[in-house]
């Protein structure tokens, strides 16, 4: 298969290392379009959202099909421009300079048709075990959630940091406590997994602990607002 | 060194494995003190926070050392009751039937004297390569930064393994993703490691999210509130 990966981000640059060898992989500038190969089976647009429709503009018609990489945005925009198009999201978090083991990557599929389906399918299989379909509501449910579960986590971990650095302690301290919480969730469901003062509806540790954020009114709020939700979510089960 | 451990829960369970063969333990029941040595250097109350004191009114005095491993209670519980006393806190969530690298679990110590303290340090150190002081204060902190972030990360993991559910996906499907989160920030702060459409001030994003969330009110209050956060985050930054 002939690839034109027209980006230079992350997600294109991991793409590009994935494919190589596995299919005639192109490296297109996404500004200028050199290198880009009319011929191609496939183009992919790996750049960020904003974006993608105005690079898709550009492209000239092609036999081939184009598609784009994220997760919020829908294949639709491709429509109109591009007969053949589709999506093809990988659900990831892609950093420079880290290998990644590519075939544990989740690929999710969308296209215009079923010829392109295919084609993207088998493109997809080609670097992962673990690739399906899903159009474009779906794909946006799947960012959604990916939002809660990565970049939320993340920002708590940040505020975690935070408190911890105040009080004389390093977020190295935590880690083995996080390795711990995040294989517990692969062995059950976060529901069954859910430990804390929260959980056990302990009002005693919650509002001290609240009371204690009182120099941080964010965190504060963001503390009330969990605490209440994860109390709430077992009220219905006891 | 003659250790009691007085209880018979998840850290109780964990803790006698740890120290099996490195010292002389004791497993005692907390209800009725049975197999309790009143000779012993350390007396551990591993018990649920509430239950702590009672357990620690019915200990009859005795010339070693009464800890308790919790995270939120003041070692002040204690004081009083038995002349020597301290805390022996783990940080690390532990659960039934699963075997963990005791060796990187850190320990925090407090104790009532300097010989207590010594001898507290001396038995993490026989387990822990990770062991370092904590007051009562200080240990309140560590449990706050925990509870953001592992009780409520895992909260969100709930969270989003609905939002999947719902439309078909298993939580499996963003194991990889959670994965490669955590490893990013044993590498860079949770600050640098921040990604998504809130990091960005991607309001075109957040704000269909946001609707998208409208049949889970409690869920779409947590995206605004957490959006709002990250976003105010690295407006100072910018």
């Amino acid at each position: 298969m002939k690839i034109n990966i027209i980006g230079n981000g992350n997600v294109a640059t991991h793409l590009g290392k994935a494919l190589w060898g596995k299919a005639d992989v192109n490296n297109v500038n996404s500004r200028t379009l050199e290198n880009l190969n009319v011929d191609a089976d496939i183009s992919i647009i790996s750049v960020s959202d904003n974006a993608i429709e105005e690079v898709a503009d550009r492209i000239p018609p092609m036999p081939g099909i184009v598609a784009h990489t994220s997760g919020s945005v829908p294949m639709d925009i491709l429509k109109g421009k591009h007969e053949r198009c589709g999506v093809f999201y990988p659900l990831q978090t892609f950093s420079k300079d880290v290998e990644l083991d590519y075939a544990k990557i989740p690929f999710f599929i969308e296209a215009s048709d079923s010829l392109s389906e295919k084609k993207l399918l088998e493109l997809a299989e080609s670097i992962s075990c673990n690739v399906r379909l899903a159009n474009s509501e779906e794909r946006k449910a799947l960012h959604i959630a990916s939002v809660f579960a990565c970049n939320f986590t993340n920002h708590l971990w940040h505020i975690s940091d935070t408190l911890l650095k105040e009080n004389g302690f390093t977020f190295g301290m935590i880690l083995p406590l996080l390795e711990e919480t995040l294989r517990k969730v692969s062995a059950v469901s976060p529901f069954e997994a859910q430990t804390g003062p929260a959980r056990r509806n302990d009002t005693k540790v919650t509002e001290a602990h609240s009371r204690l954020l009182s120099a941080h009114p964010q965190y504060q709020e963001i503390y009330n607002l969990l605490t209440t939700s994860i109390s709430n979510s077992y009220k219905c089960h006891q």
